[in-house]
């Protein structure tokens, strides 16, 4: 899981930038029809024909948004990729291509930016995007990493945050929870390490935790699901920050209010054993864990059959007037204000 | 010129991630139309019609790219955005919309970021291009920003660095290095500051140099210069990491040789004057300085007319056979190789 310690080291400064992005980028083809020219001139240039261009971009900071203890280089690659190609699936978007910033300090060595790169490839593989730009640099401390992500949609396929409709259904694809709890296996391992360098890590029983936390997967399958169903949602929006903040977010921007139910909340398994070994509330990681890359869209009533008991997908809720606020109905029965505890990274920091 | 010491203080925690975006972001206005969605959703929504899309993107970090010391913060924020568009322009094409994403450390509280922003958006006001979206995270130490330029521009517009041709003129717009001088007037102010609170900066003298380096301008004028004088260039490059590296960049790309002449270079009198007063050679000044916000590129010797005597280019060079390399030719008519030493920032920092 962890990154070999022992490689060979080649510095930075021996390929100069221009060697250095030359040589991490050569590898990468652009096959998006799109894609007119790539990296290497002072844009990129993009054909989108008669089609929306999509922008979104993501920042992720060491010591901020990862660990390099515990999050190997090739995996955090292949994971600052998905957290930007997810942003263009919330909108019912294609994703083609990307830039990609990263400032580093020293201490990292080629090997170590190769690694980083084998795992974007490995993301532009996977998700067929370009990559077409980017920028490369020295930082005073640390590995920040700036990904932009662009993509397209024609007009009538795309979906915003502010269109739901009191009695909407509510629904997230996949299951909650998870990639948080991978978070707090793998933070425990490292302590137990650090007391301890000879312990064994066991992480055969929390396989789908850290797989969800390490190596997740955009819902690019998404688009083409709702297409097969002939469903277009009424709003749609990435709860990477965590459900709760995104239920908040969705509901204000389209006025309207939420009940969503405790016991319609998508959980896996290993995220229930997992919280009872941790001593934790499933509800409230579910709510608040983040870091889950799924989308949470609301569709019309009349959806309903087309959605009820598919896999990919579970209804948690439906849409209200605006003046009954957005609440958590508990398996008892009560009414719970919903409050954002999504992962702000501001107060992260300044609780440290 | 130095940014207010002692302004109130508003600590970003308590105002959130999303409230700091929000609260940043609300006098920014989508003015272009083809800027569909901005600020607010996963991504923004562009509609480009039938123009071909221009991206870009440059990261500037603290202590790497800027000293905040010298540096004001909306200046920089400014800058930041310059950096950018000039890469468009390179292009030969419009700047229409960026994004912003910045990391920064608890030290900035509210306001200065605010000083950031409101030197962004004097960019945005003045260039006509829009924010549409970015992210705000922390960082572990110091600033960190990262802008991504989105453009377009006509297909038959565009130009690219590999168009150049054997006997193309080469030519540069603007003047050269008065950024980099005015660098070194600005920390030799700063150490001056540093063993003496009390003296008195006087850099009346240097106010064009002090300018070039704080308040750059890019050459959005170029294409409707060019254009106005029914000129398309072969070749185009932005030159902010310096003249040699980007003649370097031509004719390699181009696969020419390159002659510049040392008399041709274009050169402010405070630039002769300064050089003199630091005991600098102006030639290498102008060749390696760097951070001029100016654009390279090469026409046809057919459009030698149009050029000669327009005060905005000055025609320093042209190209040559592949096999007779980049040169520089001195006032002495000896041919020296052209190296680069454009601003590496990887090898910068490796030499601190």
């Amino acid at each position: 899981m962890l990154e070999d310690k022992t490689p060979n080291k080649t510095s930075l400064a021996e390929l100069g930038e221009f060697g250095l992005i030359n040589h991490l980028t050569q590898h990468f083809k652009c096959e998006q029809d799109s894609t007119e020219v790539g990296v290497g001139d002072d844009a990129a240039v993009i054909d989108n024909k008669d089609k929306k261009t999509l922008v979104t971009t993501d920042m992720l900071v060491e010591g901020i948004h990862f660990n390099l203890s515990y999050m190997p280089l090739k995996h955090l690659g292949y994971k600052a990729v998905m957290v930007n190609l997810s942003d263009i699936y919330a909108m019912n978007g294609t994703a083609n291509q990307i830039t990609v910033s990263i400032a580093l300090s020293n201490r990292f060595p080629l090997e170590a930016i190769e690694e980083l790169y084998a795992g974007i490839q490995l993301a532009c593989n996977t998700y067929k995007v370009d990559l077409i730009g980017g920028d490369t640099t020295s930082s005073q401390k640390g590995l920040i990493l700036s990904i932009t992500a662009i993509g397209t949609a024609n007009e009538e396929d795309i979906v915003y945050r502010n269109g739901a409709k009191e009695n909407d259904l509510l629904v997230v694809t996949g299951d909650l929870g998870a990639a948080y709890l991978g978070l707090q296996v793998l933070e425990r391992e490292r302590q137990v390490f650090s007391a301890n360098p000879n312990a064994q890590p066991d992480l055969d029983t929390y396989t789908y935790l850290v797989e969800r936390q390490l190596k997740p997967e955009a819902r690019k399958d998404l688009s083409g699901l709702l297409k097969e169903l002939d469903v277009k949602p009424t709003s749609m929006i990435d709860i990477s920050d965590g459900l709760s903040s995104e239920v908040i977010h969705l509901s204000k921007n389209s006025g309207v209010g939420c009940n969503v139910f405790e016991d319609k909340l998508p959980l896996d398994p290993q995220v229930i054993s997992t919280c009872e070994e941790f001593n934790m509330n499933s509800t409230v990681v579910a709510l608040n864990g983040g870091e889950d890359y799924e989308q949470l869209f609301t569709v019309a009533q009349s959806d309903f059959e087309k959605i009820k008991g598919n896999p990919n997908f579970s209804i948690i809720g439906h849409m209200t007037d605006k003046n009954e606020g957005v609440n958590l109905i508990t398996r008892a029965s009560q009414k719970m204000e919903l409050t954002a505890q999504g992962w702000d990274a501001l107060l992260k920091k300044e609780k440290e």
